[in-house]
């Protein structure tokens, strides 16, 4: 098998490849997973930090999930044309918005968090739940070391 | 600080996220540092994997990538064209060829692989180097448990 061959390679020992590789295996079985309730692994991002309750504005959507900020307006407009988030005026920023998800949206994010889960359930059953947990609190090290 | 506010939100206890933003952060590091070389993350890797001697179809490079063959194809021509890989009729596959890298491709991917190394190094320099072989391992095992 290909794969095993190329395993061989030095590439397959660098952290960045691995992290790659596993992130592409993860948006693709998300993203499956989404679909069935209209959403893609970013869009369904945005509604979980609009559902939140922190009012992010579109800054610091960009910013916590290190996309560009014209992507990011992309799919607020998405969502906002799907009736499930709606711009407010920013209290803190009269020039700027910050992103509040409607009913329709916090019902929809109900769901399909459920949906999103079990994808990452499936996609992680590998490993056992106490390995889950170190990863996670080893990306999240990574994630939030530095930088804003 | 909007991170802060924004990783008390359940997003940011989903592996799935973790490990997306994880990667981001990564490839801006990798793309800043192979810049210098002509090089992006993704042209990068096609090139170390001809360099690999591996010898790997357009398509054994995608599934190995995770990318489409047609992103695969661009990057191939792109390297092709600064003489660095060359494509060779793949002798188990007549339709087919195989990537293979020049001698000016082996050059710069010596350079590159330590630039790349180097990026990786600082990105990761949160986590000792057990923590660091712990997430290579923890990320082999999924990113190669199932698919090809």
């Amino acid at each position: 098998m290909a794969v095993d061959r190329l395993c061989e390679s030095g590439l397959a020992d660098e952290l960045s490849f691995l992290l790659a590789r596993t992130n592409a295996l993860s948006l693709a079985a998300g993203n499956v997973a989404l679909a069935a309730h209209g959403l893609r692994v970013r869009s369904y991002s945005v509604l979980a930090l609009a559902v939140s309750g922190e009012r992010p504005s579109q800054r610091e959507l960009a910013d916590f999930l290190r996309l560009d900020p014209s992507q990011v307006v992309a799919l607020i407009d998405e969502l906002q044309a799907d009736g499930l988030v709606e711009r407010q005026p920013d209290p803190r920023d009269r020039r700027a918005n910050v992103v509040v998800a409607t009913d329709a949206g916090v019902r929809l994010h109900r769901v399909a968090h459920h949906a999103a889960r079990a994808a990452e359930k499936r996609l992680y059953s590998v490993l056992d739940e106490e390995t889950q947990d170190r990863l996670a609190a080893i990306l999240r090290e990574i994630a939030f070391s530095s930088r804003g």
